[in-house]
């Protein structure tokens, strides 16, 4: 962590780029236009920025509301040393976007994350049935090929648009609206209960019958509000597994911390993830 | 379903091709090798070969040890008409296949899926720093590039070394031993009760703080072991979540059909997708 000359802290964030990606897009959603911003290859990459402190903070995507968890992101939650400080909740709009001047007739191939063409396969076969489509590793990569190409089309966000300077030929072209990504802003530092907050746990259980509601019923004594809930294998042993757990409140609350006595009491081991302001937007 | 002359029933599974996937070998290890194979291009295509009675059976991989649950499988599961009447478990062992004669030293390209390509990382490093890498879309694709490539090796299992006529040039390469995936067999028709049976049911809760806790409070009180829960989204609304649940017992056992009907008084929606014989290696 860098301070310049007026001992304002600077903050710059690493994302999964490259610029233009949905990643890019909250991390200005989250931290404004005013940081700095630098882009890795991997969400790995991202974690490491943080935990090493080549950057102040690091944001990554963690869920989608229709595809799901993101497994990349939660395998590195369980052995990461930062701690989740925000989240950030993206509408996922996709465009499709080309060289000014080209028109949709123009069109040859069509390129963008595999994603994002499933998630537009119904506006794709009704308009571009026999469009050649091309899976890139990311949207943005998708806009970069449209950049060079007047006849490739990318299906990116309106955001990748502005970076890439291409033309909107047409907006809201994804199949099912209402789809958004939730993002996870991290940092070596912590945050103070601001009394609307969240906490993020992972707990690793016995694995015998009924652990995992020993693991719940405190929270329903103590009636803490579970938000998410999630399983991921051990990668310890075989068909065993650690829950990853949201719910309303902050680690420093008391209720909190009576909260993790008993769960160690029954056995259960637990792994603060980050405590943090909730999204008004979930 | 057909039937032959002497009134047997005619079995043929469909499963995930081509030839030599850890699916076929599931198939063959559930159902020997006396039945139909029909090899299918995506697990939406097994669903519905099965849905349609174009076979009687299907088998569908649902979770790796590892990497954690299938979500494609999952989804095709939520809307599924057919039901899991058993499971099979299934050692995921990668071996380095060749044309025989090809010696280590002639390998420029190794070939497999990404999944096991990342599995084999260690010993492809170890072994391998120089060799270019190949994504295929199958393990068994892989063994049919190097098939027809003498310089070309294949990350995919002693079965598919055998369905492809290749040599073994080393035997497991995976850097985790004890590495599984589950397969989940599929028929129109039921099971009946052999007192060793697991259920998977699909739970839709209320949007409301304690559902989950609701839902499992039931298990708890009919001592009905708990195997496994997995969330999904909903995809009715975003950040709405379904349950995917197995639990020890027969749909038909009293105390289950008991269950069922404190779960929907609970206002929980509950779909089941079927009864069968727990695997022994679980």
């Amino acid at each position: 962590m860098t301070q310049s000359a007026n001992n304002k802290i600077e903050i710059n964030v690493a994302y999964l780029g490259p610029a233009g990606t949905y990643s890019q897009l909250a991390a200005m959603e989250f931290f404004g236009s005013d940081v700095g911003l630098v882009d890795c290859s991997t969400i790995d990459d991202v974690f490491s920025a943080v935990e090493t402190a080549q950057t102040t903070h690091g944001i990554v995507p963690v869920e989608n509301s229709t595809e799901g968890a993101i497994n990349n992101t939660q395998d590195c939650l369980v052995d990461c040393s930062a701690k989740i400080i925000g989240e950030q909740i993206v509408s996922i709009e996709h465009s499709l976007l080309a060289q000014s001047g080209t028109k949709k007739s123009d069109i040859r191939r069509i390129a963008s994350h595999k994603q994002s063409l499933a998630q537009c396969r119904n506006y794709l076969s009704a308009n571009f049935p026999q469009v050649e489509q091309l899976e890139c590793s990311s949207n943005a990569e998708a806009a970069i090929l449209a950049q060079s190409d007047a006849n490739t089309a990318a299906i990116a966000s309106g955001f990748a648009a502005t970076i890439y300077k291409l033309h909107c030929l047409e907006d809201h072209i994804q199949d099912k609206s209402n789809n958004r990504t939730r993002f996870l802003v991290l940092s070596l530092g912590e945050t103070e209960a601001t009394g609307e907050d969240k906490t993020s746990i992972l707990v690793y259980t016995e694995n015998k019958p009924g652990a995992l509601f020993r693991v719940l019923e405190p929270f329903e004594k103590y009636q803490l509000s579970l938000t998410k809930i999630e399983t991921r294998p051990s990668k310890k042993e075989a068909w065993e597994y650690v829950f990853f757990i949201d719910f309303e409140g902050h680690a420093k609350d008391r209720i909190t911390m009576e909260l993790f006595d008993v769960l160690k009491v029954c056995g259960a081991e637990v792994k603060l993830l980050g405590s943090y302001p909730a999204s008004k937007l979930v």
